[in-house]
């Protein structure tokens, strides 16, 4: 199949906005919205590394779109556009194309982004898709990771396990709905944006709940006092997984400080959109992150906990 | 080597401009400049599909930033900020990194654009980088691959056949100023930007000049005369190389029409940026690109013609 005639049969029906030039061209031409910041994200997902070989092409799509709109929900950002890498393996065939650029197109509806542009090649040995994503937040307004204040609250949305021990079952070929949150990540879009005015630092948990806290720590100049029994693991009953759960990636979930005056209004948030968030501990004076169990002693992680290293 | 550390020590050196937040954030917070519209453009470079397997590291991070400022130059947009995608081989080592990492920041530094951020990822079987670079234009003055109008003329800056050939060569391991050129190839940017007022349509060669100039053909949907004799060959001297170079890729020259009453005004840009531009044909009706001999008889072109296909 022709590079130009899969962009127009597949890509160029997801290319709605005007600044995608109805990928006619090399390029997309942005008039920025005025009073907004851009907020660019771009995570590359690759065949046995950030998804197993079997993942369907629906799949591959969803956690593509998913990972970039995570790191936009950390930012309370509204997505606008997107820029596709689509690098899949020679020979993939038509139906898998069809099959990608349809829950690519399904999650740039849900979520209401445009396909802007990219590039496309078949790889021949090792498969990638990689998303430049594009949102807006009103001036000022974006919490960065270096923003943390000592004293602020810190809160994790959801579940924390989630991700590992999707891959764990995934890898079983076991359909639990861990492996499909694994699968099919769901972004904290509409949490990011409405708790966006409440908060000073955030991020969200791809690399692992420990690591992820330690990079707003060590960004912020500051320590944390996080307490093991308050967190949210997906699975609380299986001690022997609780490291597992602390250090494995995936999870997608919301990071983030804030003032302690901030907990009503963050819990009405929490309420409103139906997601919830869990106090866990405490931005302090230090270096990084401390986890402590129900007798403020220090919990030790193995050397795992530094996260997913990729080099 | 922890992502983190490398891209602390090599990569946020890099990140000059404060919408890159100094990397330490999972996103970019881009303050759009006024009266000004974003050029975006992204395009991946492969191990064995886009470069050779030996290519040095500077290299490659030389050909990924000159094939995307080739995009922003057709477009006369000014380099602003890029996100890259890096995924090298695992165990690539620390020099290969470093080596990538100064030749990049040699590009930035030339062509004046910031690094914003990006991802990491080490691949297992096949390596590639990946570049989104934004441009700025002033409003409404960028020329796009659809508005060619009939009775245009049909320009092209440098000489063609240098992609085609520097890979002929390259891959026969010799050092000629072609391979050169293959290796190293030069975005025509300050030509794109003091010739953008004068266009209608451009685009860059990057599939090979017939498939370029039909590219633009269809967007606009017209037609092109094209003569053979005006084409700037590299090699003119060897007639049996005359389809490699009109369909070989990798040329990185404009392609551009304009009005007929623009002649002056092009040649003297030409003369002040110190590139040639030649005169090869006119826009007219019809549908895609005929190719003339000194006879005005159409000129064949084998199977081949279309340009570079992926899929």
């Amino acid at each position: 199949m022709k590079e130009f005639d899969l962009i127009s049969k597949y890509f160029a029906p997801l290319a709605s906005n005007p600044a995608a030039l109805d990928l006619l061209d090399d390029v997309a031409l942005l008039t920025p919205p005025k009073n907004k910041q851009l907020v660019l994200t771009s995570d590359i997902i690759a065949q046995d590394i950030h998804y197993l070989s079997d993942t369907t092409p629906a799949d591959i799509a969803h956690k593509l779109c998913a990972v970039n709109l995570s790191d936009l929900a950390a930012k309370g950002a509204r997505p606008f556009g997107a820029m596709l890498n689509f690098a899949p393996l020679q020979n993939c065939g038509e139906a898998w194309i069809a099959d990608f650029a349809q829950e690519f197109g399904n999650m740039a509806t849900a979520y209401d982004f445009s396909l802007l542009g990219g590039d496309s090649v078949a790889m021949t040995r090792q498969a990638h898709f990689a998303l430049t994503l594009i949102g807006t937040v009103d001036v000022g307004q974006m919490p960065l990771r270096r923003a943390a204040q000592r004293g602020d609250d810190v809160y994790v949305s959801g579940q924390i396990g989630c991700g590992a021990l999707g891959l764990r079952d995934a890898k079983a070929c076991q359909q639990t709905p861990w492996a499909a949150h694994y699968r099919r990540p769901i972004p904290r879009l509409e949490l990011g944006c409405q708790l966006q005015p409440l908060l000073n630092a955030s991020a969200d948990v791809s690399d692992g709940l420990v690591a992820d806290l330690t990079h707003i720590c060590h960004a912020s100049a500051c320590g944390m006092d996080i307490q093991l029994n308050d967190i949210p693991f997906a699975d609380s009953d299986s001690p022997n997984l609780l490291n597992l759960q602390l250090t494995g990636g995936d999870d997608y979930e919301l990071i983030f400080t804030a003032a302690q005056n901030c907990r009503t209004a963050i819990r009405q948030v929490s309420e409103r959109v139906k997601t919830p968030v869990t106090l866990i501990g405490s931005v302090i004076e230090g270096d990084g992150v401390r986890l402590l169990d129900g007798n403020n002693k220090r919990h030790k992680l193995d050397n795992i906990a530094q996260g997913w290293q990729h080099f």
